[in-house]
């Protein structure tokens, strides 16, 4: 078996007896049944995930993949396709938002070059894996070949499983690349059935004429290439990104040893498409961080059957609205694991 | 001059200077412009609120003020009255969410007996400032004086500013109080206008019964105390509780002292509405840290002109919403403070 097929086949089921203790320890905290409302669920799903009634989340990692486009050559973006090595660099010195939301909520931030184009920071810290210099036009053609997209989801992969010891308690997948909100729509329209003009968004801020050529190009990269739904791996290489294929290999092995998975922005929706593609029931072991503004986030969270926690209007990618929602999470387990019940506290329950 | 005479006379505006500031670092920084969202609007509040480009958010405190309430003799609530200070007395221990929730977001926990029926916990963690031992049952005449109103909010006033030295760069305001949600839906009833089946809610959990019999109780009290929307000490006197003087009294003092100020759920949304109809520009100074169950919350919040940052399905209070928030505030003030601009970082900008 391929490291793929090792690590679609470890994923198991949410642990239903964890699930259901939670559900009753949580009718004993010192609270009115329900008030703490998403929380609870919340606490539950990370039971059922870890398979434990007190959850852990001690050990937290945001990963942040990199990658850059072909498609850019259309001229979809705004801003230059120089700016994915140069905020690498600023990932590498800590001066990116990604960096400032990890350190407060207390999350390793982890920095993947899975397909730059240009060469990535020196100094080692941030962990280079390049499937390529960046995909092709998917415009004209595949963005990669079929046996491209299986190294980047197995970089993803191998990336996780590297950080496992001691094992991650709580991930976040972000991204970075210049132009792949055009791919990540690309991808979501294919599996949604949505029209690109539904779910393309401004990416970094377009205005309404590139916007409109945006779409134009994401129709022909789907009718040139003609991305078949029922094979992720096919979408994938047609219309995805190296990043994109890391970020959905991440997700899968994640998932495989158990670990919540929280999703980010339209990028990292578009990845957990990819996995839920190739394993349906990674979807179980994946919270959606927030919605983003961007049109086709909130269309693939849909089809992936997650509500956001978090909505604060955010687009910016590289796992930031992961980070906040991290602390929700976090919060979720914390009340579960700490509260004190009725018995405990001698507080009279309902009449 | 009265306290709360000299506490409304010190609120000031925001600092426009200060916001334009952090508009201008919030265009350099290495992200899209806007691509942060409500972080963004958020910060810049918070530099209007504390006159600082570079805003603090280290000294975090939550404020937890208890109170009963006559009214729960019509049969109102879930809960015993006993409940509010077996709770006390889980605060004091550690056990409830805020306590967790606080320890979590790094904020002192401070519990404030306004006016609980039963004695504090002996310890002296919990501050005691009863202006009674319960309000009077509003369904048949004014809940308290006029006196013990003023005395309620002059509480609130004294306790924020005894933490104060050092002083504070954010705080919550969160309550308990078996019955509290029917004051609660009766100010804000008052205030907004609108009638008490629309802004009634239920509460711990009451089921349809009780529901209806609550809104006739509030109808009552609205009809027998006629409180005055244009004198909010008059509603608070006839339709309030001792814990809601003191609340709205600690917002004045925190928005006179230029302290941002998180608002919890429903109790500290009326705590706002009474604190606003005393002082109307202290509205610029809140933030709304979620939106409650409770339907009179919303009510509440859209009247201040306040939007919630969270949405969690959450209905507890103790300032929990708050504190949950209160990672996203310190948020936005820490992305301002510490990303990287473009030119540290080396980072091209949008074409």
């Amino acid at each position: 078996m391929s490291l793929l097929e090792q690590t679609i086949a470890a994923i198991g089921d949410l642990h239903a007896g964890a699930m259901q203790a939670a559900r009753e320890r949580q009718s004993q905290l010192t609270k009115p049944p329900g008030s703490l409302g998403r929380l609870e669920r919340l606490s539950v799903q990370i039971a059922g995930i870890q398979g434990k009634v007190r959850p852990e989340v001690s050990r937290k990692a945001l990963f942040v993949i990199a990658g850059d486009h072909g498609v850019v050559a259309e001229g979809v973006t705004a801003f230059p396709q120089d700016v994915t090595s140069q905020m690498l660099a600023n990932f590498a010195a800590g001066g990116a938002a990604i960096n400032v939301l990890g350190r407060q909520v207390g999350a390793k931030v982890v920095v993947v070059d899975a397909g730059v184009v240009g060469d990535a920071p020196t100094g080692g810290s941030v962990i280079v894996r390049k499937v390529g210099r960046g995909t092709k036009n998917m415009a004209v053609g595949p963005a990669m070949s079929r046996e491209e997209a299986m190294r980047a989801l197995e970089a993803g992969i191998e990336v996780l499983e590297g950080e496992m010891d001691p094992p991650l308690d709580l991930v976040g997948v972000g991204d970075m690349g210049i132009g792949n909100t055009t791919p990540s729509a690309a991808i979501i329209s294919t599996f949604t059935g949505l029209s690109p003009s539904v779910v393309t968004g401004r990416g970094t801020g377009i205005d309404d004429a590139m916007h409109t050529h945006k779409i134009s190009v994401i129709e022909r990269a789907l009718a040139c290439n003609r991305p078949d739904p029922g094979d992720a791996l096919d979408v994938l290489s047609k219309v995805g990104g190296f990043e994109i294929g890391a970020m959905a290999g991440m997700m899968l092995a994640a998932v495989a040893r158990r670990v919540p998975v929280i999703v980010d922005g339209v990028i990292s929706g578009a990845a957990a498409l990819v996995a839920a593609g190739l394993a349906p029931k990674s979807k179980d072991f994946m919270i959606a961080g927030h919605r983003s503004v961007e049109p086709g986030h909130g269309s693939a969270l849909a089809h992936l059957g997650l509500e956001p926690l978090l909505d604060l209007e955010m687009r910016l990618g590289e796992g930031t609205g992961s980070a906040i929602a991290m602390h929700v999470v976090e919060a979720a387990v914390r009340t579960l694991n700490e509260m004190a019940t009725f018995a405990e506290a001698g507080v009279s329950g309902a009449r």
